[in-house]
């Protein structure tokens, strides 16, 4: 299957582990390989209920044998999702647009960052990644391509202690964007900043980056696509955690717990500008399937009570991980928030042959980070204490091996 | 649900008819409303094998309660889908690469194009729909959206009647293109020019367009998400009737019958130029359920013939509109091949009058053109003789009221 792929498959394609994984099924937080061993997934965001859930897929099934089309007719779905979604919100954001995908999302704040601020530059992360489209591969640093003349990027607030660190990193950001000639359109930031090797705290760090932003003319665009959905286990979102209203927010991955669904959040008086210029539609994006499926998540992710899940079984993961780090100076930190957390170790070098020997161990997580050396553990929500003491204990046995 | 509607979508939507259709179900090429009421669509190419198709969703629903994962894995749908795929194209295309809709793959054929050849130029046609990404909408004429500054348009082939006027005027593009000391990357064409008003004959004219820009040193993009797996009746592809082989081809729209999947294939030499540079990871393209649903509908258009009926209903309705066309003067054109119509009316209003009327008649097409005075007939290809002659009776009657 391997040399089949790599025949018709484009060379950028890329596979995990030094060994890759052929999967054939998946069930809540496993995954199964050909020959029927099992691995535990704490790396995927996207399934968020867990592989497979059988209440998705039914409703999935359902609504594909009933309508799928798209948003130029009324249809109940995406209403019904609009609703929903925005009843999770601060209430000043109030209008809801539909994509596929966290990129075309992202793609679209851009659009509208510039049309409602009449300006160009926008500021990133060192480490960041915000998607794959033309545009947002000039915002994604960590990509290796190279930004835009108008990005600037500013150090990640993976290594701040104060409150007001990132903010100032912002700030002196702006100055240099200024100088350049450049006027800031928008700060644009994934609120957990998975790809820069996760930022967490102190917690309220993005309120006082917003208000910079603010105080410049320039929006503060919140890139939910991967702490959204509750993972961080204290709401539904993660600028929650930091008590700020952003101007856009942006979600995708884990929305359809597979499903390609994303959307886009506005205040309307940003939305509005973009709509006196602009039309937007999206074929796929709110078509009634797509939109019954996000539902669906959104019912499992309360009735399973998965944030609060996230918050403690997150809470567990951290303290055991606390532990290894008190017995093992190869783990340097531990950041993160409820089921989404970065361990920092040494060196990439430690970080890769860590995330293989998991993988070996039937564990399988990622690494991030600018300088790839952090572990990246995102399992799917329903992640329980017995399935963090198989993480940690396959963790512990990986790094004694280490020596 | 109208109000709900307006109250948290945002203000860019739109609605099709000026009375909106309240749609919730779906089967074969009909549409059923909340009374009950049935409308024969004749409009929309993503249900491209019937809205609902038992077979399709029957294989959706079964994939999805067994493994739902990215090409980080190795799985066996997307090898299995890119093989098929590639049965279909000429051989110089091998490589293939998904994503989720029409506009991240002509996104990502952008992108390569400027990579492969280390240009930025590019050609539309003047009524050209590429996308909705930043980039695209700057080669999007047709959404009013300013084109980029190294973006050239072209006048649309619809009302060529030879074979080379189509290439001429594309050659004059690129001299102006280049006298404005910009070099070019790439001609980017729907195959079928579906928003320029259809645009289909005399076959053949791409490949003089074609071997114009391949003389400049530049790429032919096949935009096949309109046009695609089958449509046009003479082959899957739109490009196949005109006998010229793209650099680079991209599908969406009715790949999954609804389903968010997409792709683009590639020449080896031109991916390869851009793997050397660039990875490529798309989170839902390509994922396990996408190209099992894509995999079930390319098995349906070969067991139900659906190329074979594009083309024979195609032939019939052409037929019965040229009828029509003798008997009222207001069409001044039909072109189209298969089952992708455009009906050249004398104006806009009538054209807005048309298609209204056809819906209160219970007949659902569009509009079409610059102008928007073409009618657009583009049914789910499972369209039969049976289903055109309600079509042709509304028009008839719809034409007669007109006066």
């Amino acid at each position: 299957m391997l040399a089949r792929r790599q025949r018709v498959l484009a060379p950028t394609y890329r596979l995990f582990y030094e060994e890759p994984v052929y999967v054939v099924r998946g069930e809540g937080v496993w995954l199964y390989d050909a020959e029927g061993r099992r691995y535990l997934d704490c790396y995927n965001n996207v399934p968020v209920v867990g592989h497979c859930h059988p209440r998705v897929v039914e409703r999935l099934a359902r609504q594909a044998a009933t309508l799928n089309t798209h948003t130029r007719y009324i249809t109940d779905r995406p209403v019904e999702l609009a609703e929903r979604l925005l009843a999770t919100m601060p209430r000043e954001l109030t209008s809801v647009t539909f994509t596929c995908s966290g990129s075309e999302s992202n793609d679209l704040a851009v659009r509208i960052s510039k049309v409602a601020t009449g300006r160009t530059g926008f500021i990133v992360t060192e480490g960041a990644y915000h998607g794959t489209t033309e545009t947002l591969s000039r915002m994604s640093p960590v990509t290796g391509v190279a930004t835009a003349p108008e990005v600037f990027t500013v150090e990640a607030p993976v290594d701040i202690r104060g409150p007001t660190e990132f903010a100032e990193r912002v700030r002196e950001c702006i100055a240099r964007m200024r100088s350049a000639g450049v006027q800031p359109a928008a700060l644009l930031v994934d609120t957990i900043f998975g790809s820069d090797g996760v930022a967490s705290h102190p917690a309220g760090f993005l309120a006082a980056a917003a208000a910079e932003i603010h105080a410049a003319g320039g929006l503060f665009i919140a890139d939910e696509v991967q702490p959204g959905f509750g993972r961080t286990g204290e709401g539904m979102w993660g600028f929650q955690r930091h008590g700020v209203v952003p101007d856009l927010v942006t979600m995708g991955k884990p929305m359809g717990n597979g499903h390609p669904v994303a959307a886009l959040v506005a205040r309307p008086e940003v939305m509005g500008e973009f709509a006196r210029q602009h039309r937007y539609f999206n074929t796929f994006g709110g078509n009634t399937v797509a939109c019954e499926v996000a539902l669906a998540v959104l019912d499992v992710v309360e009735q399973e009570r998965l944030i609060e899940n996230a918050r403690e079984t997150g809470a567990y993961v951290q303290q055991g991980l606390l532990s290894l780090a008190k017995r093992y100076p190869t783990i340097r930190e531990v950041r993160g928030a409820g089921l989404f957390l970065g361990v920092q170790l040494a060196s990439k070098d430690v970080t890769t042959r860590v995330v293989n020997d998991l993988r070996r161990a039937g564990v399988l997580i990622g690494a991030a980070g600018r300088n790839g050396d952090v572990l990246k553990i995102r399992p799917p929500l329903p992640f329980r204490r017995g399935d963090a003491d198989v993480l940690l204990g396959a963790l512990d046995g990986v790094l004694q091996h280490l020596g």
